[in-house]
């Protein structure tokens, strides 16, 4: 079971603890000869993830500075597995104890598997094992078109629901409230509830919403691979998404075939395009914006710990760029894959 | 990219066109001396499955009969790969213009991707690439303890919802009814709608609900092979699938943490497993039900073409075994790696 | 454990027993658009791997018609699954018995690992298994360009070894002798032996050298995918296999290095390329000839079974096509994984 | 192409260019629970690779102090992957002339095949490299049975073969003298030439031979995973490798069958064991010693370079470990896979 590692042709390996020495991401099948800055293609997005940002997040504090330690050389890569590890600094094992089982989170299930487990934190199974993946997208992102554009923001939280949402939104708009919710309105109404759960030791869940555009027709793959399963596992890897859909899943389940099914058959240049299928058919792109919804439940960690413990009473506005994250990784893959499938 | 096969330990690779000659399973990395009948054993999977079943799928006939060419001998596999097929019968291929491209199907997009293509009713991409799937998770089924079960049905179809449910649900109860909708006053009605459906040259979608039991506590991996990111991934690769939950994903996003998450934290031995779970805390079942939807888009082909051709209005029903097959593969995949935990 | 499948991009997978139903290859990962004809591509190098060509091999009398089940349509490749299948006619299974364990063959080391084991003929673990691997590798020469040229010959059998062979050797020429021994003194000589041996119930091993040309500088990967060491497992995957080497390498082993490395050091063109390299430096072909030796062991089978079964007194002559086969296989990988290697 | 990951079940990943900031090993697929310690299960076996050891190796200083950063807790390993650095150190990158092109190594062609290369002491493709294949090998090691042992040692260098070596030789034994030759009278010779060849520029080469025991029969798998292709692709991995054989395969290759093959053939308890089977029968082991040996071309660096340069006149020794390490490597992994054979 390749159970640390994502991808076919472009493989992220993550490994480490969460108070453990140090987290990292082993990024292999990374052409040669791309162009890259720790600082300005890698460490944003470690940022954009990192803990600390805001009142509506943990308090644990941590740098999180990438270091390269292998892979690139003279700021291009070498076609060598790219090594990037982040150190853990600020982990306070003794707030754990060995024999006590939180609700919700992996602690018992773990070590009914393995016995043997690192009860601090979480361990492997904790949240900080994202950083990993966040580097291994920032690469990935590397390999995409500049054409190729991924934006992922918070649609909902709890009972709110964005409505207003600018059809051309971007990273620095969604960037722009702490929520990651880009209608201002419902944003500021999530910040209110984040801020009374977290004094009440309550949680909340929601919905990240990914738009990507920019890919061209005819990537992904047709059985086993196709681009909405490989996303699909892709989201439904991170910690606490408990469901992924293509546009409104639960809208086009109701609906009547012709009403959904809009495209135009025939032999035109346009035909055989459906517009209803969120940028996917039959596995494979279709050049449209592919839209996705990813849903949350509410974090585990409730009442009196998560009042005293260093915990987000949502992750969803954190979870963005790890959403972004494995975005990236799926596409960058089916990118290489794609120079492979004529003669 | 491993587009055409599934499992990392428990491996099933599918090949065959719809309109070709044979559609095909080989699966490898199954343990040697396991009992096989092929008419107990696999089989009735592929009759559940079939065409022409009922009035509410398609007329394509196709008795679908499997071959065991390798891996089975004096009744008990080998421990070598199981390779089986199906030949293809009825397949009409002057009902196919190559310079047609059906709206919502893969047509298009698959010409982008390879240029030269099988148009031939959706050739690899075709709905009837799942025998393969079925014949391949009828396998997994035999390396599965006794007391798991696995029961797919369907849940909804368009807007009828199925509400009455036996909690001990079987697979008889759930194929008693040609809709596999185990509550009968709903699936009357969506017998008369898919009927009307199929005169209309309308189409439906829905869901199908799988319930997974008898799991022991402690199967799946921590990071990229959670058990619940691989039947997301499993279910999402079949054809019109549009999205999948862990029980109702929609409504945990909108839950509140401390109703949702009723479990007990501390030390004792109930401690840590979480009700809401559905299954599955931290990627990793926790010997609870699992309890997954897996929403499905109306079926593509409506108005002209969906009435003169030979296509199912809503592939809900005959989705169940399919779905079901997809699941034991995962499971069966996991039940080997749990070999591997420990010293 | 992939035991089935060889390759990375371009990946063959086997089945079938000697006298089961069927002999099959699923080739996955080979592009879209390549013409192929079967009688004209694949069929050939089935006949020349057959038994029954001469009397120097084995009196089984097998076809060995390959048909495609998939993957194919319209004379070009469709970027699917390519499954191919050779029936298995002229098994005498009678001539087994369950109970007897060959000296030398794999009978009681199989039923040791797997318990249950089908002993007619070696079941999977005979030399019938490489039907699978010659069609797999006829494929795979379809993805080579032009210029390159798989050569392979009988270098030694027993202990008479071919001194007199043109620089230019081609398939045909090896082929112009039963034994594919391409200096024809020599070939007489090995021819006589066999034929005494046979009479003796006695076996002999021997030596195959492959000259693989028109390669391009730059194939290959650095570290566990290196050129030589997938061509050592390609070909130790083979039977009677017992040994592989670069050139000669009992000799490289004995050279002083300053005799050995002929290359030139420096900033030229030509700077950096060593003759001596038998095609490969650090993995990666250097665009000279790739010479390699393959070491047979005699064939099992001897004595009293010898001269009443089916058997080749030796087996090399027909494992020409074996390892040819495996050669095209490791080679069209590269030339895939190729198209990786840069941004 | 998983160009840096040996294995299938248990997965070693290497990076690090030799010049870079750290070599490293990241080892997925390891059990839980399994009881290790740096200073007593890693650190030695890097100490026996390590430069600087002798008269006879390179003056390159590193301590190769192994990190680990992930993977175990409390002395004991966690079942998630395991993370160990090497820091580079003496580094002496001013060194090296990016123009300037090494013959017999790889930098030519590495260029050819990415363009970009780290040119400081042959980044990816040295030999430091091995050290994170021994960090792999001495995890590897601790997944087999008490009863295993793995002896290489040095059997040729150049012209000189050691003749009298024990039957029951230990590894101490082996590093009981530098060139690491058991027959003590020979590795004084060798001694003598390699000491005459560092000043003359000179470098040699020669044949490790590695002896395999304690191993259960019926390890291994029958096709493309067989025991005898699964260490012969290890073996050639490595940087100097050119030939590998199972016993002494020229031999073989030259034997008659009747005199070859002395197992008898019957139904008794010991019948098909064959002892010429150099412990592999049908690629699974027989319960008998696998005995291979490893051909070294002479070290590539010769001339004026090879005085002035921190560099091995015959790099046999410091292989012994690294050979072992790959042979430890490829064990455990058959070890992990005949957990899955039987139901």
């Amino acid at each position: 079971m390749r159970a640390n590692t994502f991808g076919e042709l472009l493989r992220l390996t993550t490994f480490g603890e969460s108070h453990g020495t140090a987290m990292g991401a082993v990024i292999d099948g990374f052409p040669a000869g791309v162009d890259v800055d720790l600082v300005r293609d890698i460490q944003p997005h470690l940022d954009r993830r990192r803990p600390g940002q805001s009142k509506i997040t943990t308090a644990r504090s941590e740098a999180d500075r990438a270091e390269i330690l292998s892979g690139v050389f003279d700021g291009k890569t070498l076609g060598s597995p790219i090594a990037v590890i982040v150190w853990n600094k600020d982990a306070r094992s003794k707030d754990y104890d060995p024999n006590y089982y939180r609700a919700g989170h992996a602690d018992r299930v773990w070590e009914e598997k393995f016995e043997h487990r690192d009860y601090r934190g979480g361990g492997r199974a904790s949240g900080r094992e994202t950083v990993s993946r966040v580097i291994g997208g920032s690469f990935a992102r590397l390999l995409l078109p500049d054409e190729v554009s991924i934006v992922g923001f918070t649609r909902q939280i709890g009972t709110h629901i964005a409505e207003d949402i600018p059809h051309d939104l971007t990273m620095e708009q969604v960037d722009g409230h702490a929520t990651r919710c880009p209608d201002h309105a419902v944003a500021e109404r999530i910040s209110d509830e984040l801020k009374a759960c977290k004094e009440q030791g309550d949680s909340r869940g929601g919905v990240i919403e990914i738009w990507i555009d920019g890919l061209p027709a005819g990537l992904g793959d047709p059985v086993f691979l196709k681009m909405k399963n490989r996303l699909a596992d892709a989201f439904m890897s991170v910690g606490a998404v408990v469901g992924v859909g293509l546009g409104d899943a639960p809208a086009a389940a109701a609906a009547k075939g012709q009403q959904f099914h809009t495209g135009i058959a025939g032999t035109g240049p346009e035909a055989g395009i459906s517009p209803a299928a969120n940028g996917i058919q039959g596995g494979i792109t279709n050049g449209r914006r592919i839209c996705m919804k990813i849903y949350f439940k509410p974090a585990s960690t409730v009442g009196s710990t998560a009042k005293k413990g260093r915990h987000d009473p949502c992750i969803v506005p954190r979870a963005v760029p790890v959403i972004e994250a494995m975005a990236a990784l799926v596409l960058a893959d089916h990118f290489l894959a794609r120079r492979l499938d004529r003669a």
